[in-house]
């Protein structure tokens, strides 16, 4: 085992995020929209590390932030390390910006240290991934990968502000957009490091882990209609109650998607009308989502979950509607990827966990062009997306440390 | 049996409720809140109809409008008919309103073929019984009825007018209000019909029914407090979702209530906290509405349900609090008006099955100082509150006809 990893200096990143979360609008959070003077305060000071860092800087055409620095064979496909600088409203400081600062960290060390890889290297912070302003997410990453379509250019703000018209307020042309694709073959691979947003590493006590893959997901809007009624005058008997049959549905969700493995399903938002104490309700709608690595058992769980829906709305009197609000199917991680991640986790006395991403990341975008590989990062309480995001700077040493060697792996040799 | 109801004159009844339903200050159904220009013309109205059936009319410190019919015997205690003039927002035509007619239609009948009973009738138009304007209900029963404090006059509505003030709009004194109030030794009964506002006459495919008593109830706000997270990212097992939590403590509500036969409770109001499709659930505050003609029920019930829903609780590690925010009891009518109702209803072919009054009504405050008794009508689908309240031509000659007979019962002999 090289000593390399000893000289990243985990100050130096701390000092860098902490920097970086006084680019926000709000004082309560981090909120970096995409295309605001926040947003392009953090390129800047993104661009003088990279700067610092020995790399060369550019923006592509959809204000992607490309720092490269060279390897002995400058035309050997380059390693991309990514992630993106924007944050929801209200956020915390890691989510996003650990990778790219970690990113920067690796090269750093690289470069005061003299080494220099067989293979460029790049690190990319995206634009914006997160989808706060524009609510269409991957921006950045779907670019790169040449799946970012016209339509998206016309998604708009609250404000009523398109995306094409907040490009074209930073001086870029948005119709360029098409020229910020990669070709594929020009690219090793794309390695994301990231905070887990999840309460796993936490439970399994360990700093990182290995990411098996990004889930697929489905989301649905339901609604259970059944007769509003006086809550005095309505014998129970007699009361086709729409919340009684949504509270049987949502126990048979938690049921069946306990039977899988590998499934978790939410039902996050749920209104109930009329609404009022003394009226027996009669509709609600709700939202479900569902996600898992495995999308045939996704599939399989939503027929389940439907069916045995439709069956406890036909039973109760109820009527019950399920209508597809977007679908994504699931991304795995490269398996030579993993293997080299999960050396370097037991190398750095970690137990190399695998760990399903349930949120998506800019990975997932850039699997359409190259294979990926991503590091998950502890954080307290699986919290983010909101200011008490925390990760400890021993974590953030460590994972630095696995990207590093992890890195040092990937571009030792031409394949 | 006397043939006097064979004089009830329904399209009379009809047309009056027609001409009522026009003092509303909305189109969409009837709304006439209590101290407005819209209950003022409903009053001058029924002031008018009350005088064509030979009544005396007043109106007393509350704006309770009494028509008094004598009888031969002018100093004995006063059968009253009564029931209220005010309205919900958006409401129907007949709550409270065909008590009020078919009162008048009573005395007109009485009048128009000379008959005089030996005790007086006096039939009272409420002033406002639903509290929709001054979130306050039973005003004016409840001035008659000795039991309306200073601090009721507080009350604001939206705009922020006090009842008080809206009293002294009218030229009315709300000071005076105690005069209102009656001394039950100068009062046979109370006797009130009303529409059932439930489906279970039509169910029992009967015109009317005998009221055994009003439903006390309690009403409780409650919250499920769970950790939030991210929908994606946190595994099921690890999961402290307050709505699963709630979804449960719903079915619980509905299992214990069916245990016993003359409970009803109603989960009507349910937010989800913060609500958003890919956030597990971290908050759900709900009301809980619970009513028995058994008060030792209605306790029992509700002690298992707080029990239970403090188990679910504690068994999914969720916290959940329950907060009480109004109790009544239950009312009950008296026996032998309810033996005479139910003769009535026989007389009439009708099977005098019993109901309970899930709702409130004028009767409950009348409590207090009168015995009562309540004669139900079926309405369409139990529907009330809303502008498709109906009742059929057929079931009103029905009713004003038992109400009748029952009157004539009751103000044959002098107690």
């Amino acid at each position: 085992m090289n000593t390399l990893h000893q000289k990243i200096n985990v100050e130096r990143i701390m000092q860098r995020i902490d920097k970086l979360a006084e680019c926000s609008s709000t004082d309560y959070g981090v909120t970096r929209l995409s295309f605001t003077k926040e947003s392009e305060a953090a390129a800047e000071l993104v661009s003088q590390w990279m700067r610092d860092a020995g790399m060369s800087v550019r923006r592509d055409q959809l204000n992607n932030l490309i720092g490269r620095y060279e390897g002995k064979h400058s035309d050997a496909p380059v390693l991309i390390i990514g992630s993106h600088l924007d944050s929801v409203v209200h956020a915390g400081k890691y989510d996003g910006i650990l990778g790219v600062i970690s990113g920067i960290e690796v090269v750093q060390t690289l470069f005061e240290n003299g080494v220099q890889p067989d293979t460029p290297i790049e690190v990319v912070a995206f634009c914006d991934e997160e989808g706060a302003r524009f609510h269409t997410t991957l921006l950045g990453s779907r670019a790169m990968a040449g799946s970012l379509r016209d339509e998206d250019f016309e998604a708009e703000d609250e404000k009523g502000t398109t995306l094409a018209s907040s490009i074209r307020e930073l001086g870029l042309d948005p119709s360029a957009y098409r020229l910020a694709a990669r070709d594929p073959k020009t690219i090793k691979g794309y390695i994301e490091l990231h905070i887990e947003q999840g309460p796993v590493l936490e439970q399994l006590d360990q700093a990182c882990g290995v990411v098996v893959g990004i889930a697929g997901a489905s989301r649905y809007e339901f609604r259970v209609e059944g007769s509003a009624g006086h809550a005095g005058t309505v014998p129970m008997a007699l009361r086709k109650d729409a919340l009684v049959g949504a509270s049987e549905m949502i126990q048979a969700i938690e049921r069946i998607t306990l039977q899988y493995e590998n499934v978790v399903a939410t039902v996050g938002k749920l209104t109930v009308t009329p609404g009022a104490s003394n009226v027996i309700p009669g509709t609600v709608k709700g939202t479900l989502d569902i996600r898992s690595i495995e999308d045939e058992q996704r599939h399989e769980a939503l027929k389940l979950i439907v069916e045995e829906c439709e069956r406890i709305s036909q039973r109760q009197g109820l009527s019950c509607y399920f209508y597809k609000i977007m679908e994504s199917s699931a991304v795995s991680c490269s398996n030579s990827f993993m293997n080299v991640i999960s050396t370097v986790l037991e190398m750095h006395d970690i137990i190399p966990f695998e760990i399903v991403s349930g949120a998506g990341h800019d990975a997932m975008a850039m699997a359409a062009i190259a294979e990926i590989g991503m590091i998950f990062v502890r954080c307290k309480e699986g919290i983010s997306h909101h200011p008490a995001e925390e990760v400890t700077g021993e974590d953030m040493q460590k994972a630095a440390s696995v990207l590093l060697d992890t890195v040092v792996k990937l571009t030792a040799s031409i394949d």
